[in-house]
């Protein structure tokens, strides 16, 4: 007998059929012998209606206060889906995030969890019930509802797996899997079947908005397997799970890419301890989130003049050139430069490590094409470039072809 | 320093513009140096839309997910209500039941208040802050959320004062205060100032529909004063209190009607023990109340036979005729008749027990408009007549004006 957590997400509870779906899902799943547990997060809408609320008061509310609001969407919806359950005669009982024992610390709006106390949970399970957790809630020392931020409820159905030592951990989306590639941009994408932690970790950030970053990382550590999978099809979806030898055969699973990316370059700076930060501090200090960062060692040695680029959003980039500019003197650097005609993309892959001349063979490609490659930057696991926007999508599919991703790892 | 408790219901709270409107007279109750306590219900409208939800799903939706849906109404009252406190500047934090201290039974959707644990509160209250506490709601010994039934919010409110050992308990409503009778019918109608909760209690089982029977019963238990007023008029209200010298110096204080009675009378049944409670079983088996009980001894004694009648909600008229139609001879009756044609008219008042006469007053009075009674009830401090319907507000005008009640007590 198989403990399985499942999530389904706000697109796939969003109204009261959709809902009905989920619960036949999470009955058959029972019924071939599981104990589950499922997770929800709020009817799709839900949670910006009551969003938009509290902003009608102030676009600032207090986060405490903004919690107890927003947790009411997940309050719902598990209710409504232990409802439902009840009317088919299956044994259902909903838990707020205290009853579930998610134990938080008091940081409202993004909370984290600090311990889990699955001991009601496993005793409703001990008497053949379906236990529905509301996601993306916990609670803090004092007794007050908190939340985990962005993707909570993926890190409550992780966290609550690892906690309740559960064989899987099932993540119910709208897409149904991980492919290899965008399918709307590339139509030999394909699905994979598995993914290490690491490689969904570097798409995830890259693009790939399947699971938040945070729950991919808590899974990781705690070697918990994932099933990413369509809520509303049979099909399987794809498994993020520890690398194994069939992973390594191929030395890039995946390509991304990203149209929202700024590149800025300060030109002549001086070459000397200290630049980088004092750049990056103005930034970061305007709540601006960099991403590749480059700077080459000048040609001429410490203590002369360099070029520094690094990207930001591309909703960032005018503020960003405007407040480099103010401080320019400071900086001692000549001016500010930059380009949002541009996109990022990335290969991503385990298997990396062991192979030489990806990074040769990515160039080649591109090369052949005729796309220019603006700037470079590299991790154990992924190659990024940037490049003009307009070769995007040809660059994924040029990728996609020259390391053959369309053919399953097997093949 | 006075302890207040306010308690808002929905329609004071329908809207944010009404929000702010509550919000300011709290901390305008706390600026003229006092402690302040809120109770919301939740926003007019809100929870009937949470209850079709559930509906949509199932007629009979379990009470304890029912509970879990409901309170989110009052959740997300007190947390838009203590940001709009905050955007003013006000230190004011909510709470939900369980963070209230406030603990019931495990009765889901009418649960009963076992004990209340204010010491948070008790805390927040030392730090110059306004507590804002979802009414309706509390936790069970298993930390289920649990709702206390139709008007909870009052029972919240009154509880909480009695706990927290208040100066007073403030319900603010929708109008200004308890009236000799319906201003609507008579003009003549005057608001009371203060009214005893004997009096309170006779008056809101007999339709005028302020608060719920069982926080005025609370607060009477405790010699908690209750002051019920308008949430957006400076004006006092009406005090609801012990009984007081200057109450009895008026035998009767107000007049009240109710048009939504049907009379049964079951025709020729055996004048013996226990035909009665035969009668009434079969009807309350079918959930139906019964409100007013006539029945006379036979002219020739026991064994003989006598009719017997009583009232019910007009609503259940046809149904109780149809059911004891269906146990006639079981019960010995000749056949049942009835008539959905009429009014219950009474007058309250807790000097009634000292005056002689004010029955005879009030049936003489009626008399005079050649009003004929059709049945007779009384208590302590109450006489209730069954009239035509047509009659009942010519009645209520009659009786008003006979007993004098435009005039204050003082006068």
């Amino acid at each position: 007998m198989a403990l399985i957590v499942q999530k389904y997400g706000g697109s796939s509870v969003a109204t009261l059929d959709l809902i009905s779906g989920v619960v036949k899902r999470a009955i058959a799943t029972k019924n071939q012998g599981n104990r589950v547990v499922v997770v929800l997060s709020a009817m799709k809408g839900e949670t910006d209606r009551l969003l938009s609320l509290a902003r009608q008061v102030t676009l600032n509310p207090d986060p405490r206060e903004l919690d107890s609001i927003l947790t009411t969407g997940e309050q719902i919806s598990c209710a409504l889906f232990a409802i439902t359950a009840q009317t088919l005669g299956e044994k259902v009982k909903s838990f707020l995030g205290h009853q579930a024992g998610i134990h938080t610390d008091d940081i409202h709006t993004k909370a984290r969890i600090v311990n889990i106390d699955p001991s009601r949970l496993i005793t409703e399970l001990a008497k053949d019930r379906i236990a529905v957790v509301a996601g993306f809630q916990g609670v803090d020392r004092l007794g007050d509802v908190t939340t985990l931020g962005r993707g909570g409820s993926d890190t409550t159905a992780v966290a609550l797996a690892i906690a309740l030592k559960a064989d899987i951990c099932e993540i119910y989306t709208d897409v149904d899997g991980i492919y290899t590639t965008d399918p709307n941009i590339c139509a030999r994408a394909r699905k994979m079947e598995k993914i290490s932690y690491e490689e969904m970790l570097e798409l995830s950030s890259l693009g790939a908005k399947v699971m938040e970053i945070r729950s991919v990382e808590l899974g990781m550590n705690y070697g918990l397997k994932i099933h990413v999978r369509h809520a509303h099809s049979p099909s399987q979806g794809t498994i993020i799970c520890q690398e194994d030898p069939s992973m390594e055969k191929t030395p890039v699973r995946g390509v991304t890419h990203s149209m929202n990316e700024a590149r800025i370059t300060l030109i002549k700076v001086r070459d000397q301890p200290g630049v980088a930060a004092r750049i990056l501090s103005v930034v970061s200090k305007a709540d601006i989130v960099v991403d590749m960062i480059i700077q080459n060692k000048s040609v001429n040695g410490e203590g002369q003049f360099t070029n520094f680029s690094f990207t930001v959003p591309s909703s960032d980039y005018a503020r960003t050139k405007e407040l480099l500019e103010g401080v320019l003197s400071d900086l001692q650097a000549e001016r500010v430069i930059g380009d949002d005609n541009i996109a990022k993309i990335s290969i991503v892959g385990t298997g990396m490590r062991n192979h030489a001349g990806v990074a040769a063979k990515m160039f080649q490609a591109l090369a052949l094409e005729g796309i220019n490659i603006n700037m470079i930057s590299t991790s154990e696991i992924k190659i990024s470039c940037i490049i003009e926007k307009k070769y995007a999508e040809l660059a994924v599919r040029v990728l996609h072809e020259a390391f053959e991703l369309h053919k399953a790892p097997g093949d």
